[in-house]
């Protein structure tokens, strides 16, 4: 019986399709929403949509054979060439980190000394070159991003966090991304826009671990042997998770916080080696920051010296407190859980409009967009504090350490400008008219009780609050972190000076309730705890405040928890990247496998198919898998496995495993026709779809065996398993089809966990003592190398001829 | 047909039952092995052997009906429940170790004023007090923990760490147990052995957050209703695993470290809405002990002051380090990796010893054992620094703030012990004849050069680690964290005294290498790494030696893994708990499931069975999960389920169920018989065993139907799935049985990502940006109603009767 007519039988090739679209495709209506899609591709820098990402470890004849050639000495040698690549990330990303902080302070400390300088003379002449200093920087920065990098616009944390879960947005671990990030990340912080370098910075990581796992960019691609180890989507998340951790680790010279910010935030999956790992690379990156600010100090780097990498220490700061400065700390929480919630929301509101109605008009409005921005900022900053009446310095004798006005040219607190004596400082401009890390540290200071009014502080709070409201989602690299640390700090500051009115008592610092307030902005926006709270205390270097950033963590994130999901989750969900939470909803424990995907007619393949069928069965749907059935001696059909469309168009293309006979070939025919690495998608590039393919009429007669490309294990659930156990094993595996089949009509046999402990050598994995409770089961080395012969490989069962 | 004759047609319950046994029960064969394993059963406390944990949610009729019931304010509700768990294993594991350490502190004040104050006049009599006292203090540890609670010795963590991975060791989570080591430790750790408090705090926080999960303790039980949430292992899990990360919280007041202790450490599984809860946890154990401790500050809790928790600031110290400096760290590093592998292997071996031919014995052995090891403990910390000459105190105009030698009855460093003149100290002594806080607190002290001769060092660390290994496995509550920073800070601390010496550095500070060499040995005994860099941060308090920390750490487990395991894992392997790594070896890619299971028979039950069949089959072998098997409505065999052992003796025991038709019942026979409590195994003890059930004849000639109680979606594997894939499947879920089965006959559907994004109000998760590329599958709420109502339940398909 002819394997092709099978499918008659069983009635697989032959159902009318129903155009139903797949997860990564579209479905292709002209309707409105779908416009809206490709304007929020457009933005978000993807040309391409999203697709899943694939996971699970495909054991097909090629991979099978592969692992049986390996020996003792590939596996060391893997476990070193990972280990370096650790390395390497944490360099490349350390380097770049420093790349990016010295241009950024370079180009601010010109801004800021020409236009002070300028000052001097004539204010109008230094808001002129201030404005349009700023407005060069940001707009080469949307240039770059519009023009040569569009996937580099917005932080990037998303795109990384949908990558990690299981869907790549296309384009997002490009080389002119990486490029781009990085220069348009100078501009766009450099030219003083309410924005970070944070975010870039671990979208930085992520791309230069990519790039590095497969040689370089795609279009020179270093096709060297030793980097094949690093072809399956598997390892790629190896190695992207490492490079998060090393830029968090960079961005924040925080490498705890680093590896946790991957744990906690990024990452969907986590093996407990990888870890280590991940804790060498951002160990690296600290290294490297460390060395390099090192060598900066003797002035070798211009305007970057003390500033640039956010490490703000207070440690003089307060060391302890009572209780009752419990309620003003729990209110702080309440504040930055609100206005966190509120700031998710508004963002989430204004991207929508942006990416239906501005955006669409194409990259011109963009550039403009974000110059107009740039204006604006410029203005605001340099505008207000004009308006505002300078204070006179505190009394020097009584507040030793405190240098007021800070000296011309110099990084400092009580900034002297627009005032008419000498011995004023004008507070606004103290926060408003600094760079922004400069403003935190003012902030954060300790001793410097009443330097700010109330009314400035509110008026900068509302200021910024929408001036980074309204920065968020343009065509420019953009980070949270240190825009929400500013606005956090400052109403943390104003919270601080009435507990300081109040409670009258000596030791409360003001910069401390800054501190509390910045964490609690961040935890009401992004939502994280540990990871968050470690990269608090790494950057302000002061532990003894754990306790109490815990606190406004957990009441913040409640708080906000109320209201919306974190910064991440909407933008994520908003850009179409479709993250997999971590536990199934409540809803599904009532619903089965078989109920959830009953809408959607399964699609299958015979063992042996006609290539014309074939063709026409992938260009008729967008499914990405496809179970393959076959016959059995007695006659009962049974599934042989899965097979993915990437690896049919790789099979179609080169055409070498065509054959003229519909039956299946024989288990010799298809050894080494394929090598594993044959079938290895390109990072960051979608790969060839089927319309690519050119086939004569001559090769849409002959057949093809699909037999030894499947998958033949893929995950199957039997359809009356409730969907939330399906969830939990489709997200803890990470994968991607999961087959759901009729309850199996025997038991073969059972895993427990003694079936899992067995040792290579034919002894359990325990020790003589507790050899009595494991099973005697043995398998010497000689059975083991036996079966790990190629010539008698494991699939031999599958490709017995009949 | 019937369906009990079902199991001749398919071979199931006549197969002869070959004797093999299961994992959990040892095969009973007399051998020399079976004794080794019963001592070493004894030793660790555990009268009973090690079971699987059932982590896998049994989705039988029982639980389907309580799902269903469930609604919104049900789910409130239980989160809230949660939260106030967390709450409270934080508060109760806070005053345990607070209390803990207020009477260790309190014993070793006594002890040492009692000591000091007689020495004035007899040295004789002192050292006999001093003998003694620590003799009945050790003496009460080891009666305490022999004759009440025998789980309690050694440090309870790989016992923890094998519950957290799906092994139940009975007796570790008891009352009596958690009363054995708070009591034992106080008598152990007061008593001055070489161990610490820190490993048995981590199951003292674990056993309290077991018993409150069960309303305390089993004997008295409080069983009230809103405790029915924590019934199933996966919730006490949960529980267990705050508890750890309290307990660690608790002993070096390390919240962050705690969490991740939890994470790296302890947990083999972790889901991210749990971290928050057990950051939550750890917080709330700081604030507990910070308050404690700031409520003693006033002189109410005797000798308990600044120290007891260890908390060795040493922000003083060294803050930065030339590239030269690390030449010797790594030193220090490689050093840690081979005392702390030397170290894993010494016990490893003392212990199998001591279990196979000491503990053998009986208990009065091991009393004999400690006290003798505690009075060769008390002579030598006494008698070496006899042995040692004074050297005169440091210049006190060169270094201000040195009170040498300390005044009479203080803790400080540079003690007067045996000298001649008063103006001198003992440096023996004042490591040696001290407690090992204080001893660790001198050894990081800083500004303190050439306090410790090399010679006195070198004694301490041959004679301390000596000690250390022979005290390791006597049966009291033992922790190796304190012992193991003491090793290291002496190494350590000669290091430094070397570089000092031949780098000429200023900077330079012998405390922090110290410091770094207890990190190192740490290291290289239980080669943790992110979380052990996290706790020496936040006991030491000084962040800026965290790249430090960590390069010693990489090169201490690097060289200790080259050896052997870490610490946990050596001592988990002896005690018989089979620890599931977390990756699968490299062997098993090359193996199928079918292999792997192929010399064992599974054991089928029919769907109806005769209830002295099922009897019978349960006591001729120990499997602890039997599939059930059905026939179709052609005819053919189906496999409806996984039934466990211990539901089966639930049914046989309440009888209920029995019912004279050997024909299935219908779905209303089973409504309400059963709630899902009925089912619950109680924590920390064994459950009813086949030989408690008493049945009549007439009983064992009924018939039961399994079917309600079936769990219907056991996880199934295919026959030829590599056993890698399938490790990755039990481990990562936490799985007790896979079902291996035949290739499927054909697939019913493909669970993709968007499969699981459904919202349950029937739109897509994804927002309106998203929607077309969702397929538009439609669940009203209607929908869902009616199939939530308990009168039609999920299993109808199941209940249907022939």
């Amino acid at each position: 019986m002819l394997s092709n007519h099978l499918s008659d039988g069983i009635g697989m090739a032959r159902v009318p399709w129903s155009q139903l679209p797949s997860s990564e495709e579209p479905e292709g209506l002209p309707t409105v929403e779908d416009e809206l899609m490709a304007a929020a591709r457009s933005l978000a820098g993807v040309g391409a949509p999203v697709e899943s990402l694939d996971y699970e470890v495909i054991e097909n004849y090629a991979y099978r054979e592969q692992q049986a050639q390996k020996g003792k000495i590939w596996f060391t040698y893997t476990v070193m060439v990972k280990w370096l690549f650790a390395l390497l990330i944490g360099i490349g990303t350390g380097l770049a980190a420093v790349f990016i902080n010295l241009a950024v302070e370079n180009f601010s400390g010109w801004k800021y000394t020409a236009t002070f300088s300028i000052i001097q003379h004539t204010y109008f002449a230094g808001y002129l070159v201030y404005v349009l200093f700023n407005l060069a920087l940001v707009f080469s920065s949307v240039f770059i991003v519009t023009h040569f990098a569009p996937a580099a616009a917005g932080s990037g944390i998303p795109e990384i966090k949908g990558y990690l879960n299981g869907v790549d947005t296309h384009g997002i671990l490009l080389f002119r991304t990486l490029v781009g990030k990085i220069f348009g990340s100078i501009g766009s912080v450099g030219g003083g826009l309410a924005l970070g370098k944070e975010g870039p910075l671990v979208h930085t990581g992520a791309c230069i671990a990519s790039l590095l796992g497969q040689g370089g960019s795609t279009k020179y691609h270093l096709n060297s042997k030793w980097l094949h180890m690093f072809e399956s989507d598997r390892d790629r998340r190896d190695l992207v998770t490492c490079g998060c951790a090393a830029g968090v680790a960079a961005a924040f010279r925080a490498p705890v916080g680093g590896v946790l910010f991957a744990l906690e935030e990024v990452t969907s999956w986590w093996r407990s080696h990888l870890m280590w790992r991940v804790f060498f690379t951002s160990a690296v990156v600290a290294v490297v920051v460390q060395s390099a600010m090192s060598w900066c100090k003797s002035g070798k780097c211009g305007h970057f010296g003390s500033g640039g990498f956010i490490i703000w220490d207070i440690s003089d700061g307060q060391e302890d407190y009572s209780f009752q400065e419990l309620l003003p700390m729990t209110i702080i929480g309440v504040i930055g859980g609100l206005l966190g919630a509120l700031f998710n929301q508004l963002t989430l509101y204004i991207t929508k409009w942006r990416r239906s109605y501005l955006h669409k008009k194409g990259s011109r409005v963009k550039i403009f967009e974000a110059c107009l921005i740039s204006v604006i900022t410029s203005t605001i900053s340099f505008g207000l504090p004009l308006l505002r009446k300078c204070s006179p310095c505190p009394d020097s004798e009584a507040n030793p350490g405190i240098d007021c006005p800070r000296p011309p040219g110099m990084d400092g607190n009580f900034v002297n400008f627009f005032c008419s004596k000498d011995k004023e400082y004008n507070d606004l401009a103290t926060i408003f008219f600094n760079t922004q890390d400069d403003a935190i540290r003012n902030l954060f200071s300790a001793k410097t009780f009443h330097e700010y009014s109330a009314q400035s502080l509110l008026t900068f709070l509302v200021m910024f609050y929408t001036l980074a409201v309204v920065t968020f989602g343009t065509a420019v690299p953009a980070g949270q972190f240190v825009p929400g640390i500013m606005i956090g700090s400052t109403y943390g500051r104003l919270v601080g000076m009435f507990v300081v009115k109040f409670y009258k008592r000596l030791n409360i610092e003001e910069g401390t309730y800054a501190l509390l307030g910045a964490a609690s902005f961040l935890g009401g926006s992004m939502r994280m705890t540990v990871s968050l709270c470690v990269i608090m205390v790494e950057i302000t270097n002061n532990l003894k405040l754990l306790p109490l950033i815990m606190l406004v963590l957990l009441v913040s994130k409640a708080v906000g928890d109320f209201f919306n999901e974190g910064l991440y989750e909407v933008q994520a969900r908003l850009r179409g990247i479709p993250l997999l939470e971590s536990r199934p909803k409540q809803f599904m424990r009532n619903m089965t496998a078989k109920e959830a995907c009953k809408s959607q007619q399964v699609v299958c393949f015979p063992r042996v198919v006609r290539v014309g069928e074939l063709v026409s069965t992938l260009r008729n749907n967008q499914h990405n898998g496809f179970p393959v059935v076959d016959q059995g001696q007695n006659g009962e059909t049974v599934v042989i496995g899965l097979i993915l469309r990437s690896h049919l168009i790789v099979l179609l293309q080169s055409k070498v495993d065509f054959q003229s006979s519909p039956f299946p070939c024989g288990p010799r025919g298809v050894l080494n026709s394929h090598k594993l690495s044959d079938f290895v998608k390109p990072a960051s590039s979608k790969g060839k779809s089927i319309e690519d393919i050119q086939l004569s009429e001559d090769d849409l007669l002959l057949y093809l065996d699909l037999a030894p490309f499947v998958n033949p294990s893929p995950y199957v659930v039997p359809e009356d398993m409730s969907l939330a156990k399906v969830y939990n094993l489709f997200r803890q595996l990470g994968l991607r089809h999961i087959f759901v089949v009729p309850r199996p009509s025997r038991v073969l046999g059972m895993i427990t966990r003694k079936d899992l402990l067995l040792e290579e050598n034919g002894s359990s994995a325990t020790m003589e003592l507790q050899s009595s409770s494991v099973r005697g089961q043995r398998y010497n080395e000689d059975m083991l190398r036996s079966r790990i012969h190629p010539e008698s490989p494991i699939l031999d069962s599958l490709l017995i001829q009949k």
